[in-house]
């Protein structure tokens, strides 16, 4: 199973006037370390759009649970995997480490949907093509 | 149980490269929801902070179901209540409207803590007043 | 000229570590200030672009001078007009009064443009049609 | 004249519906950028605050000029430096290239100030320690 570790260089402007890291930046944070786990399993976003013919990978379900705070100058390190794959969604797992503590985990469901006419909402659930899910079981 | 309603316009800069709001946003818009109940049960934030000698209320659980994207021009209106107080914790839900459709629900675990040192991030749990509590058991 | 009164509330989230609105934010208040105009001049963004067939009204320019900060819990006032057209670009004027003060002042150079491939990045500067203008020119 | 060079990959989520930087987010890159050359000058923000017991470094002028945009997966190469010191002020210079073209520049100027106060948008105006100063006069 493919992994992707990135880090994220917590800044000034991501946290609240409690000095801790503002809670939806995390979800920010994800989203690039998903993009970048698809890119190194070859699939550069807007590329495999146009490939695949779909809209996009919106987000169905995400959760999150925090473990312990990070402020202003905290590297984490972020660790990214798909555990699971559905017919036309798949799960993503993210956990953030500060130094050697588990700081947060996210785990993310998304759908791999197109569009059914040009109104940006209007979605519909794709088969996810099998070579996809394929360029994520390589060893990272 | 007190209930706010809060209306929420999607700005153009809400909105992700696909036309719908990217999916952070709506933990933003959730977190200025929550600090709306409290206004509304008296308890502005700051005040509350420096009144009970807390350092904060951060997210320790935080879940969202996505049932329908939204756009640049939707109004959403967002009902947000807590329900359920534990000892240290609490639970706030949201439901967000774009029209008649319930387009995200968002499901908050936050926790009552006090800075134990001047390090921003070294938090311990405190016990709730009573008072806070009753300040939701108003009728909306 | 038409001018357009728009309340904006500062949020926790929209404030750093120092208790103040974190400055960037202030162009995501005025970004939708200038939106807000133009739909009450009678256009609204998304069909403007679509009947005038460009492809944005990006920024080229913009200036924000900061008199005074806000934190949260404070309500501006934003006033916004257009004090001058170009032949293919125009200037947007901000003033965000904080009760009586003028906090913040924000000047914006947009352009009007089509796209010339399908590259997002490549635009090309198009004359603004004479119609668009006039609808800017009703009295507030 | 000390210059800090930082790359800033751009994030599908730091782009709008038009497919490019939403420009506000251009000015959070800068931001980080000017902390990182204060870093670079072994003046890490916090630290500094502290040190030097002020209350932070706001910014009361900002001005960008974009030459032209930037998509999801550009990488961009921030150069920063301090042209220019008064006495209680000083402006950071960011060149952004993308490529090898000047995509966006941006010219802050900062105030280094005290608190008078607890609260936290009453700020006065301090004299920069010359050591401050001579920090960022080193070789980059």
């Amino acid at each position: 199973m493919l992994i992707n570790r990135r880090k994220v260089y917590v800044e000034w402007g991501h946290c609240d006037p409690g000095g801790i890291v503002y809670f939806p930046r995390y979800f920010e944070y994800c989203d690039a370390c998903t993009l970048a786990l698809f890119e190194k399993a070859g699939l550069f976003k807007p590329i495999m759009l146009k490939h695949y013919g779909i809209a996009g990978i919106p987000m169905v379900d995400v959760r999150a649970t925090y473990h312990a705070p990070s402020q202003y100058g905290d590297t984490l390190m972020v660790e990214s995997c798909i555990p699971e794959w559905g017919r036309s969604s798949f799960r993503v797992h993210h956990k953030l480490f500060n130094a050697d503590v588990l700081a947060v985990e996210v785990f993310e469901k998304h759908a791999w949907v197109a569009r059914t006419t040009d109104v940006p909402t209007r979605f519909k659930a794709q088969t996810i093509p099998q070579e996809v899910k394929d360029a994520f079981s390589k060893r990272s």
